[in-house]
């Protein structure tokens, strides 16, 4: 069953009420999804306000929680607020002019952002499940891939028979763009999947994932094509990238901040010279949202705790020659950081 | 080569800038697509500022156009926008704490919302290639899939084998869910494709659309896996359906409203005694999102013109029994309706 969270943003906050239009805050909230329409929380519970083509479906999987459903009809939001004096809305994820219009109930508004965001960081149980799931999906569909990659296929062939995988599987879409790169195109973080046709001895470098309730998974796979006996530069630097990777799983603990999670993998490529060649950072947070809290960087200042769910993915990018990126969601359990991912290989594949 | 908009939207404000983060609008006004920076739109012309991610991309693309790239180095967008007095943002896509941080800027801010709505209903003739282009693939990719469609499958096994016709025909990806529908399932508009399987006699309905350079096609079509003549109610239908649809086709000119096309289907389907059933509108606009402007609902004001791209897409759903939609996505040319999808049958398929 679905655990909603809306209690516990509203326990956070201390305001009179929580509210939102923004979308996947509303899922959050609610674990349903909805275009258009609003979520209020207040004492006695959680209300999603939204119209006919859903009311349906969400009343069917409110059964048990604290949500109730509300068909607006005529009913506009500054109406179902007025009578609460304090209300918490995430400024950032409000708009300018909805919040000319929101003032004028008269309310005092204080923002809820920093509240959904610490709160979103750390998943409950149904939470971790679905992203379990997703992340089982996307290294089953890798495994199902690896046979039918053959020579001459372009990368958006083998982005399309790997998201193709996924949601035979029962993914419900992906997690964003999926990332194939041949060769060279590896060297660019963000290649954008074209029409490059794989040849015998190319890398292929995929960056992937699917969602399962809307949650994330994301992985990332590096391997050979063949081996042409000219990848000398590019197997050390993989066994430098895999060491990094590896050895973030092995020491990183609860209590450590993302600063210091993000040292351990930057340290270690540095000691073993491709320090300045680790052009991004060691992971992100994974959720309803492909990026969100923490911030598992240089820059990462938050304590990372149980519960929490990020990606440990070191790169080490030669422009023009290689990349490489091993990626897995990983996330903190008992104090220690556990992969979601145990079917695939870390270790260099040559098909 | 890519047409970019920014100068369009430069002379339509008659502001000393332009300037906006959101992605969409950034993709609009340069044809390109960038996480974080903004778009700044001066009388020199069009800037992206963006990271180290994307600038070798952008800067091979935007060649022969008006677009410029900066490279964002500790450079605040407040830094960037010294000097200007008066600078156009879109209110509606700026957040309420990003107003705030422009406004220290001292400068005189006015709305860009709705100039960009208006602009971007009005293709230009680079996107017009890019939407019949996802609506061609689109057509055949489903052309592709009706001799796959077997008993036993799952809407998700559907959905997922059009979609990788889609993306192996070239789209960059889908322009929403696909929805697939079986039996009565089709009589909720919006309906989550799931895990129901086909049986002989079944109806399926699906809608779906795929993107090429952001821009999107759309489409819905109604048919039966086998006639076990038990559908007589919804051959009746389906025959008020495509009338409705092709009145439209035939009679919309340009000049009318919104509110006048809709009309077109909605007074036809009335005198069919199905007026109830039709419970959405007839259209929307479609272009680099699904849903933007112009409306084509019975509260749609705005004017058609030559050049906007919207869906023309009445349904009617009888709950419990059935539901169909025939849609195709049009555009008006010359004065007159000319629909994008000219592969595929709107006549009744029976498989």
């Amino acid at each position: 069953m679905v655990k909603t969270n809306g209690k516990k943003i509203f326990d956070l906050l201390g305001a009179d009420a929580v509210f939102t239009t923004c979308e996947y805050l509303k899922r959050y909230l609610t674990g349903f999804l909805t275009e258009g329409g609003f979520v209020l929380v207040d004492k006695d519970g959680t209300r999603l306000f939204t119209d006919a083509r859903y009311t349906e479906a969400a009343e069917k999987l409110f059964v048990g929680t604290e949500v109730t459903v509300v068909e607006t009809g005529k009913q506009r939001a500054t109406d179902v607020l007025q009578g609460y004096k304090k209300i918490a809305i995430p400024f950032a994820q409000t708009s300018y002019p909805e919040y000319l219009k929101l003032s004028e109930t008269g309310a005092e508004f204080i923002d809820a952002t920093p509240a959904f965001e610490n709160a979103m960081s750390v998943k409950n149980e149904w939470e971790i499940e679905n992203i379990a799931k997703a992340c089982d999906i996307a290294e089953e569909a890798f495994l199902q891939l690896l046979p039918d990659i053959k020579e001459g296929m372009t990368e958006t062939e083998v982005a399309a028979l790997l998201e193709y995988n996924m949601r035979k599987l029962g993914a419900q879409g992906v997690s964003f763009d999926t990332i194939v790169a041949f060769g060279a195109h590896a060297a660019v973080p963000h290649h954008e999947t074209g029409t490059a046709k794989l040849a015998f001895g190319d890398e292929i470098l995929i960056d992937f994932g699917c969602r399962i309730n809307g949650y994330c998974s994301d992985i990332t796979r590096t391997f050979l094509f063949g081996d042409d006996k000219k990848h000398e530069d590019f197997k050390k630097a993989y066994e430098a990238v895999l060491g990094a990777h590896e050895l973030v799983k092995a020491r990183l603990v609860s209590g450590m901040t993302g600063k210091e999670a993000d040292a351990i993998a930057r340290d270690y490529l540095t000691e073993q010279g491709y320090g300045k060649l680790f052009t991004h950072s060691l992971g992100h947070g994974i959720g309803l949202n492909i990026h969100e809290f923490p911030s598992v960087s240089p820059k990462g200042e938050t304590t990372l705790v149980d519960g929490m769910v990020f990606s440990d993915e070191p790169g080490v990018y030669a422009k023009g020659e290689y990349g490489i990126r091993i990626e897995d969601t990983v996330t903190l359990q008992d104090g220690k950081a556990v992969s979601f991912m145990s079917k695939t290989d870390r270790k260099l594949i040559v098909l």
